[in-house]
C-alpha cells in the first residue's frame, strides 16, 4: 500500500486520554447522580477522546451515503430489480427517501456518493461521482473488482471525507445502497470472522426462506471460487466486495485521521469496518455502532468487532438511517457535558457524606 | 370516584382502527422494503391510532416533570439529602438540569409542577405550584396520603394536561424528582405486580449493598403495615406512593382522554402507569416506554404492562431524559410516515413479482 490510503492509515492516533479524563472528571461534577445518564455519559467521553476536546462539539454534521451496483445480483439474491439502486439515488437527490427524512430531522448534511452505480446516471450538483466502474463483477464467477479498484474505491472514500472536514465536520455517519450488497456484506462478514456462510446471510430487502436458502449458497460459492484471505483485507474486498463498501472503508479510515467521531450503520456498513479496522486497528476506537440491524449477521459482526449498538429497533433500511438517529444521541451526550450546570454551579448538594 | 377524574377516565375512548389502517397502508407505499424501518414504524402506526390522524403530528411536543417529597426519607433511603428535591426544581427553572438540555435539543418545552415539595418554593413564572402538601408521610409509619390526596394529585396533573393541550400538545413525556421517590415507586411496583420487594427495589441514585438490603426492609415494612389493596389503585397510591407519582397519574389518564401519545421514562412514571392502567386498562394503547432504565424493577414493571421499551441505554436519571429521547424517536416516526415518498411519487420499482 502506498500513498493516500497508507499515509490515511498512519495518521491515525490513539485517542486522547487528557481529554478522556477530563471529560470524565466534569461528568461527575454534573448535578446528576454519577452514572446516571450510562450510555450517554460513556458516549461523551468517547467523543472528547476521539475530537480530543475535553467538552466535544456535535454542530457540523453529515451522513455519508456510498452507492453501487454488484454483479452477483445475476445469481437473483435480491427481492427488488437491479434497477432500484439506481432509481433510489434520484429519490436521495430529491430528498424522498428515509435517509433525507432523519437526516433533516437531526440537522445533517446527506452526501451521497455514486460510488459504482451500473448505468451512468443524470449529473447533478448534490451527487459526487466517484465511479469505479458501472458495478463489480459477479463474485460466483470471478473477483468483484481489482485490488486496484478497491484500493480506488477506499481512496475515493478519504478524499469524500477530506472535502466534508473542509466545510465544517464535527461527527459522520455512514450510509449505503446497493440493491445485493447484504449479499456481498455476508461475504466479507464471513471470510473475515470465520464463521459459515449460513451464520451470516439474512434476508436482506426481504427474501422468503427458499431464496435464503439460495442466497447462502450464492456466498458459499463465492467464497470457495475466490479464497479471500483475511489477513489481507484489500484482497478480501476485492474478491467478495463492493465499490460502495470499499468507499465506507475509506470514509471511516479518513474520519479516524482527522479525529472525527464515526457512527456507523447497519450491516454494510459493518462489513466495511471489518475490513477498514484490519487495516488500522485503532480506527476501533474511533467508531460508534449506532444500531444493532434487523439483518441476521450484524449482531455477530458487532461482537466480533467489540462494539456495542446504542439501538435496537428492528430497523435493516440503510442508506445510514440508523446511523443518524445514532449521530442524534452522540449529540445529546455532547450537549449534556457542555449545558448541564455542575453541582456548584446550580447550588445543589452533593451525596450525603453518610452514604455508600 | 366522582368529578373530573371519573370522566377524565371516562374520555378514554380505544385508539382509531380507521387511522391505523390508513397508516399501515401508507407505510407500505413508502420507499424502502416493507418494515424495514422496525419500530419506527409500528411507533407511527401507534401516534396515528392515538391522535385519530392517518399522517401524525409530532410539532407541539412537551415534558411534564412532576416533583415531590417523600416522608420515607427519614428512613435513610437514599445516597442524596432530602433537600436536593427543592434545589433541584431551581435547577431545573434555571436551565442547568439534564431535562433542560435533552428538552431543548428535541424541541419540547419543559413544564415543572410542584406537587409536594417539603419547602415553600420562591414563586416563579416558570413553576407551576400544585402542591398538595409539604412532602407525604413517611410509609413506613402511617399512609403516604389520604386517599382525598391522592385524588387530588391525580386531577392536579389532569388539569396541568388541559392547560398544555391548550397551549397545542401532540406528545407529552412524563417526568419526576424526589428524593424517596424509588423507594415509594418500588413499594407500588411491588403492591400491584405481587412481587416481593427485593425483586423490585433498585439502587435508586447510587446506594450501596447494605443501604439496599435496608431499602428492601424499609419497602417491606410499609407494604406489612399499609396492606395496600392492587385491586383499588387510589388505595395503592395514597398508601405507598407519592404526590408526583399522583399527578404523573393525572398526565397519563388526561393526555389518554384528550389522544395525546404520552412517551413514559422510566422507573417512577412506570409506578405512576401502574396505578392509571389499573384505573383505566385502555390507557396502556396510548403509552410509548421510552426506555428501560438500570433501576432493578423497571424491566419486571414493564414487561407487567406489556410495554416495550424503545431504548435501552442504562439511564436512571428521571426528571423526564429518557422520555425526551422517546419523543425525538416519535417524531422521527411521524415524519417517516408524512414526509417520505411513495415508490410511485418517485418512481422507484416495487419488488420483483419474481420474488418470495
Amino acid at each position: 500500500m502506498l500513498g493516500l490510503l497508507s499515509n490515511t492509515i498512519e495518521m491515525i492516533k490513539p485517542l486522547d486520554e487528557g481529554a478522556i479524563a477530563e471529560a470524565r472528571s466534569r461528568q461527575d461534577l454534573l448535578t446528576k447522580p454519577q452514572g446516571s445518564l450510562g450510555r450517554l455519559e460513556e458516549l461523551s467521553i468517547q467523543l472528547a477522546g476521539v475530537q480530543g476536546k475535553p467538552i466535544p462539539q456535535v454542530r457540523h454534521k453529515a451522513v455519508i451515503t456510498m452507492v453501487g451496483d454488484h454483479g452477483v445480483v445475476a445469481e437473483g439474491v435480491s427481492a427488488y430489480p437491479r434497477e432500484v439502486t439506481a432509481q433510489m439515488v434520484y429519490n436521495f437527490l430529491s430528498g424522498g427517501a428515509g435517509i433525507n427524512v432523519l437526516a433533516h430531522q437531526v440537522g445533517a448534511r446527506v452526501v451521497v456518493v455514486d460510488m459504482g452505480v451500473a448505468v451512468e446516471l443524470e449529473p447533478s450538483s448534490r451527487l459526487m461521482s466517484r465511479k469505479v466502474a458501472l458495478g463489480t463483477q459477479n463474485m460466483c464467477l470471478c473477483p468483484a473488482m481489482t485490488v486496484e479498484q478497491a484500493v480506488t474505491a477506499i481512496e475515493s472514500g478519504i478524499e469524500v471525507v477530506g472535502a466534508e472536514v473542509a466545510k465544517g465536520l464535527d461527527i459522520v455517519g455512514t450510509g449505503d445502497m446497493g440493491i445485493g450488497n447484504t449479499t456481498a456484506s455476508s461475504a466479507i462478514c464471513a471470510a473475515m470472522t470465520g464463521k459459515a456462510a449460513a451464520e451470516v446471510v439474512g434476508r436482506g430487502t426481504g427474501i422468503d426462506d427458499k431464496q435464503l436458502e439460495h442466497k447462502v449458497d450464492v456466498v458459499s460459492r463465492a467464497l470457495a471460487l475466490n479464497h479471500p484471505d483475511p489477513r489481507q483485507p484489500l484482497d478480501v474486498l476485492a474478491k467478495v466486495g463492493g465499490f460502495e463498501i470499499g468507499g465506507l472503508v475509506g470514509v471511516m479510515l479518513a474520519a479516524a485521521a482527522y479525529r472525527v467521531p464515526v457512527v456507523i450503520d447497519g450491516f454494510i456498513s459493518g462489513a466495511a469496518a471489518l475490513i477498514a479496522i484490519a487495516l488500522a486497528p485503532r480506527l476501533r476506537h474511533f467508531l460508534i455502532a449506532a444500531h444493532v440491524s434487523a439483518e441476521a449477521g450484524h449482531r455477530l459482526l458487532l461482537r466480533h468487532l467489540g462494539l456495542k449498538p446504542l439501538l435496537d429497533l428492528d430497523m435493516r433500511l440503510g442508506e445510514g438511517t440508523g446511523a443518524v438517529l445514532g449521530i442524534f444521541l452522540a449529540e445529546a451526550a455532547a450537549k449534556i457535558l457542555a449545558e448541564m450546570s455542575t453541582f456548584a454551579e446550580a447550588g445543589v448538594s452533593e451525596r450525603s457524606k453518610l452514604g455508600d
